[in-house]
Order: structure tokens, then C-alpha cells, then sequence
């Protein structure tokens, strides 16, 4: 279909395993480090570059994600503008020093994942790969097709019956094939199969135990915290991330470890704090679990529902000095109607938890009266399963 | 509830309405020019600046809203970053020397209304009023919403009973207050109402003939001319526009004139091309029928439909040497699927329609193969009615 091949970074020599250990050679690794793997505890990779001299002065702030091109395994990429999104500070701050939240929704698609989804494109068309596939139900799925779509790459995404109709809507527009599978772990097999029986780039993990998305995709979130350090020159004390298998959260620390190394950002890296719908990571910081474990539970917070938990976001949270907490449902459905009543901001049910846990994280010290803290605000509030699983309906006078 | 009040911009000496005559004093005009109404054939006022030095070099890019300042009637507005789209360029040009889209969906609530919303609600909190109210089944009521809640303004929306769910969660979750009307048509009496015996401030337009919105308001969309000027610093042929009552499409042609007028735009001003989705402005231009009838028509074109047409829509491509095309709603399907697949732009119908608009345009030689040309991308595609109104579906295996 299409012959374009974006630039690698020169400057990119392999992978790593977040476990450390020898440096592996640039390629792909969908099970994350093999020696992991084998061992029964897989952990995800990340990308290795020579260092490269930086201009110590001031972060670029106000571009789009294109502007990171150096720091990332690609110079350039299909982009439509991803990245460089507002952050937009609150006013009230509901008991700490300063609060803002990353507009992460006003990237092309409505969510953080267009920060992942076109690297792993990218890497798709350099490998000469059939189509890019993945295992989604919203978000993930959307920025997929929409990135693959606009390189010329075919898509295939793996869903439950139960997926929402404006979803579906949006995938059959871009032209993705969309496959139903049984339940949701069954979505696994379904692509485990179509990467090893045909010639397709895996996006999403889609093996037990599992570990992140593509590595390539997942460097792209370390653009946050690219954002992050230039917008909050004066500091910054706590990251607060949904959290489901830990992309987002992992790239957001791996930017600001960069940025340490490079001499770009100075003090202590912002402690990560993950929110999850129940507890997965929290059980394991309570040695309740290990990170290999099933986590059962069930949640509206779409996005960040699954009964899995991942070694690269425990990772973020113990190597930054954060935790990890779970906000209910209901406890997040109050967050969604006070950050649309009080400041306009309409997000989707998991992406307004971290608002919900703010109190909680002050009164078991896991935060400060005097941090500065940002919460992620990783999609938009049209895409709550709530809003989007409803006929028209009627309107009571 | 709230008490901050906006500062006006000093530079803002009084309104005019766009047929010319007196200068009107700073305030509110609803119904446009009082002797245009009068007369039978109402038509907007807008803002009348006194001559502010500009520097003559290039304009800013990149930054959001809030840096027009200096060009708007407030200085400041409560802001969510709106404003500063990306402006895509499309590799395949449709048989134009350039084609490129402004994504108007990536503002904070999704649509282009949001340069809209902040600047009347500013204005409703200056007039002490009790609330601010408009008539919208959309993007247009979901922005207000927004803005007002994030001002601390109570708002009103009236919409039918055909309101999608989607947008009556959204509404809900800003707190607004929703009130069904019987039809299309007698959302206006509804408003008319709350306007006249409550001090409630209106968004847009409730009498006939119509006018534009809140002319406070209408101001914002200069911003889109700011932007491209700054943009397409190498020349700029066509803007094309999907268009209802006009307030975008005339907001651009005021933007390009006003920059202009001080300098900072020179050659000649881009043609402004209105797009319909049933023949109203190209019936007026045809000599058909005159600006305050009505015209009968339906469309799944949501955001575009309408069987009234406004003056300003009318001058905006008259001044312009610009021209309107009706698109059918079968027309912009296939638009939108073009987009989606083969730039993974995916649009709201009517904001697709532009796009399919190009061919026929240089068929009857409106646009020529060297002329460059912009698309306003208005509204994201989970807007569309199709998306919105429909159940959760098993998708066919």
C-alpha cells in the first residue's frame, strides 16, 4: 500500500530491559526481555540511545510532539498534530500547593494514546509488516486506526461484543477490520494468533503474563514529561496517572530520568502515583500480591479496567518514589461532575479518578500541603462507556 | 456565584453594524443593528476597534487564544487553551496546488465553538447577567456549557427532544440546565423568553429573520484568519467553510480584513466558499430568493441544518469574492470516509463536506488547479448524529 519509511534516530543503539542487563539489539519485543520471559516475570523493554549533547537553557514549550523528534527512535512520523497539549492550571486545588491538569484530550483522537500510536506505525511500515493490530475497546483502537490510516497501513483491532457503538462507528470509518472475540482475554489468543500466523505489528501486549505496548509506541509518552519539565520550570513534586498495564505512567518517568541525565531537569523526579479502578499494583506494594498475579475486580473506568497489572508501572511508581492507589467508580463519577461543574473540564469516568484521590493521598501523606502536582487527563469525557452505550433519548422537561 | 469580571479590551469603542452607518455604543445587540430590524432585513453588528499600532512583522504562531487578546473585545477570558489548531497539510491536494485542514476538533470541547463561548460568557459576567443561554442539540450548547461552568455561570441550553445521548450527558455533567422545546423553530420563543423576563444573556440568535450569535462572541472566530494568516505566510486562495448562520465563515472574513486594514495581511483577501447542506445562500446568489426567507430542506448534516440564512453568512463571500455550494448529506459521507481513510481525519458529516466540495468547485471554476486552499474542520467525528444516535451493537464477526 504504502512505501514511505520514516527516519530511525540515528542516536537509538537497542533495547534495555527496565530490569537492566545486557543491551539488546534494536528489533522488537513483544514479550518485553526474553530472559524475563523465560523466567516467569516478563518485563518490557525500552530504547537505549548514545547520549547526545543537549543545550542545557530551556525546554522548548508550545510545539506538537514533532519537536521531540531527537529524543525519540523516530525523527519523524505520520503526525496530525498529537502532543503539545494545553496544561491547564485549577484554580481550586483541593488542598495542595498547586494543581494542574494535562489536556491529554485535545490530542487528534481525544487521548493520550496518539502519542504512542504513531511510533509504532512507524515501526510497522520499517519492518515492512502487514497491517498493525491490537487489542482495544476504545481509546488505543481509535489512535490506531486513525495513525495507520493516515500512513496507508492496513489495522485490525480486537474486541469484545460489547464495544460501543460510536467506537465501532469510528473504526469502520477509518476502514479497520474489526474482529469480535469471545471476552476480553480471549482478544489475546485472537492477536497472539495473527502475529504469528500472518505478517502483523502487535501494538498491545497480547501475552500472560503481560508487559507494555510496543516499546517503540511507548517512548512517545515520555513527551509528557518533556511538556511537564518545560511548562513547570519552578518544579513539579507528583505526576497522578491512570493506570492500567502502565505505558503512560513508565514513559512519564523514563522522559523525566531523561531529562535528569541529560541535565534538563534538576531535583528529585516527580513521585508517580498510580490510580487504578482496584487494586493490582496497590496490592503488591502491600506485598498482598506479586505483579505476576490475576487481580479480579470490575469496574465502569473502561480504559483502565483489566484484571492484569505490569512490571514497568510498579516500576514507575517505586523508582519515583509515588504509590499507587484505587478510586471506585462512585468515587470517580463524583471527580467527573466536579471537574465539569466547577472547571469545565468533562473527561472520561478513569481519566477524572486521579481528582478523586487527591484527598486521599493528602490524608495518608502520599502527597504534601506544599506539592505542586499534575494530574493526567488522559481522555475525554465522550468517551465514557456511560455516555457512549445510550440510545437518543428523551430528555425529561 | 461568581464575581470575576474580564477586562475589556480599552482599544473596543462601540459596534457597528456590518451594512455600515453609525457607530453604536459598546453593549448588547441581540438582534442585530436596530435599523436593520426595523427595516425587515436584520443583519449583525461587530466590534469597531480604535486603531491600535501593530508591528508589521510576522505574526505569532503556536500559542492558544489568549494571545489575540489585543485583537478581541477582552483581554482575557476564562480559558481552556483554546485555539492554536494545527493546520494539517493533506499530501493528496484533491487537484488544488495546496490543501490543508484546520483542526478545529482538537479545541477543548471539540469543535470550533470554543473561540466562540469563552468571549460571551466574559461578556455575560461584565452585564451582571443571571446566566447564559442558547439554543443547540450540539457542539454550540456543549462549548457554552463548558465555558460557563468553568466561569461559574449557571447556563441554559434549549435543544428538541431528539438530543442525542451523548450530548445530554455531556450537558448533565457540566451542571447546565436543559430544556426541551417542542421543534427546532420554537427553541427561539423558549429563548425569547428567558431573555425577556429573566436577565439571562443570550448565545445565539432567537428572532426572525436571524442574525448571528452574540456578537462578543462571533468575535473569536477572527482568530482562525489570525491563525492562518500566520500559517500560510506564503498565500493564502480559499478558506472553505461549513456553514449554517455564518458566524465562523464571517468571523474569518473580519479577521482577514481587519489584519489587512493594519498591515499585516497583504494581496488579496482568500475567497471565503460557504458550504450547505441545502441550497440557501447559493439560492440568494442565484437570485432565487432573498436572505430572510426561508428555505425548506433536511439534512443529516446536524451542525449545518437549518432552514434560515443570515446576512453575515452572505457578506462573508459576497466581500470576498467567495461563492456557497450545496453538499449532500450522500455527498459528505463519502467525504468523510475519504478523510478518515486515507488521512485519518475523522469528521463530523458536516464538517466533511468541504471536502467534497473541491471537485466541484474547480469543475464551474470557483477554485483554479493553482490556488491554495484551506478546510475548516469544524467538529470531530464522534459528533456525528450517525456516531452518537445508536445503541451498544454487536458488531457482524
Amino acid at each position: 500500500m504504502n512505501s514511505i519509511v520514516y527516519r530511525q534516530n540515528p542516536a537509538l543503539v537497542g533495547f534495555r530491559s527496565l530490569a537492566g542487563g545486557a543491551l539488546l539489539p534494536v528489533g522488537d519485543y513483544p514479550g518485553g526481555c526474553p530472559e524475563g520471559r523465560v523466567a516467569g516475570r516478563p518485563t518490557s523493554v525500552a530504547a537505549v540511545y548514545e547520549e547526545q549533547k543537549r543545550e542545557s537553557g530551556r525546554l522548548p514549550t508550545g510545539g506538537d510532539m514533532l519537536q521531540w523528534g531527537s529524543y525519540l527512535p523516530y525523527l519523524e512520523w505520520p503526525s496530525l498534530g498529537e502532543g503539545g497539549t494545553p496544561l491547564i492550571e485549577l484554580e481550586s486545588t483541593c488542598g495542595v500547593n498547586k494543581l494542574w491538569i494535562k489536556a491529554e484530550w485535545m490530542n487528534p483522537t481525544g487521548s493520550h494514546k496518539d502519542r504512542m500510536s504513531p511510533l509504532a506505525v512507524a515501526r510497522a511500515l520499517e519492518v515492512g509488516a502487514d497491517g498493525i493490530i491490537c487489542s482495544s475497546s476504545g481509546n488505543a483502537g481509535i489512535s490506531m486506526a486513525c495513525y495507520a490510516a493516515k500512513a496507508g497501513l492496513a489495522s485490525r483491532v480486537i474486541v469484545t461484543a460489547s464495544l460501543p457503538k460510536p467506537v465501532r462507528q469510528a473504526l469502520a470509518t477509518y476502514g479497520t477490520d474489526v474482529v469480535v472475540a469471545k471476552n476480553s482475554l480471549d482478544r489475546w489468543r485472537v492477536m497472539e494468533e495473527a502475529v504469528a500466523k500472518e505478517r502483523w505489528f502487535p501494538l498491545t501486549n497480547y501475552l500472560l503474563p503481560p508487559v507494555g505496548s510496543c516499546a517503540w509506541g511507548v517512548e512517545g509518552y515520555k513527551t509528557v514529561a518533556f511538556e511537564l519539565a518545560a511548562e513547570c520550570r519552578n518544579g513539579l513534586d507528583a505526576v497522578i496517572v491512570p493506570t492500567a498495564r502502565g505505558d503512560i505512567i513508565w514513559g512519564i518517568a523514563a522522559g523525566f530520568a531523561m531529562l535528569a541525565k541529560q541535565g534538563q531537569w534538576n531535583g528529585p523526579l516527580p513521585k508517580l502515583i498510580a490510580i487504578e479502578p482496584f487494586p493490582r499494583i496497590s496490592k503488591v506494594l502491600q506485598n498482598e500480591a506479586v505483579i505476576t498475579n490475576e487481580f479480579p475486580g470490575s469496574t465502569r473506568q473502561a480504559s483502565t479496567a483489566g484484571t492484569t497489572a505490569t512490571d514497568q508501572s510498579l516500576r514507575a511508581v517505586v523508582e519515583t518514589g509515588g504509590t499507587a492507589l484505587a478510586i471506585s467508580d462512585e468515587m470517580a463519577a463524583v471527580a467527573q461532575r466536579d471537574l465539569a461543574k466547577k472547571f469545565g473540564i468533562y473527561l472520561e469516568l478513569c481519566a477524572a479518578a486521579p481528582y478523586a484521590a487527591i484527598s486521599h493521598l493528602l490524608a495518608q501523606g502520599s502527597l504534601a500541603p506544599t506539592d505542586r502536582v499534575v494530574l493526567i487527563g488522559t481522555s475525554a469525557g465522550y468517551r465514557d462507556p456511560i455516555a457512549m452505550d445510550a440510545t437518543t433519548s428523551r430528555v425529561p422537561a
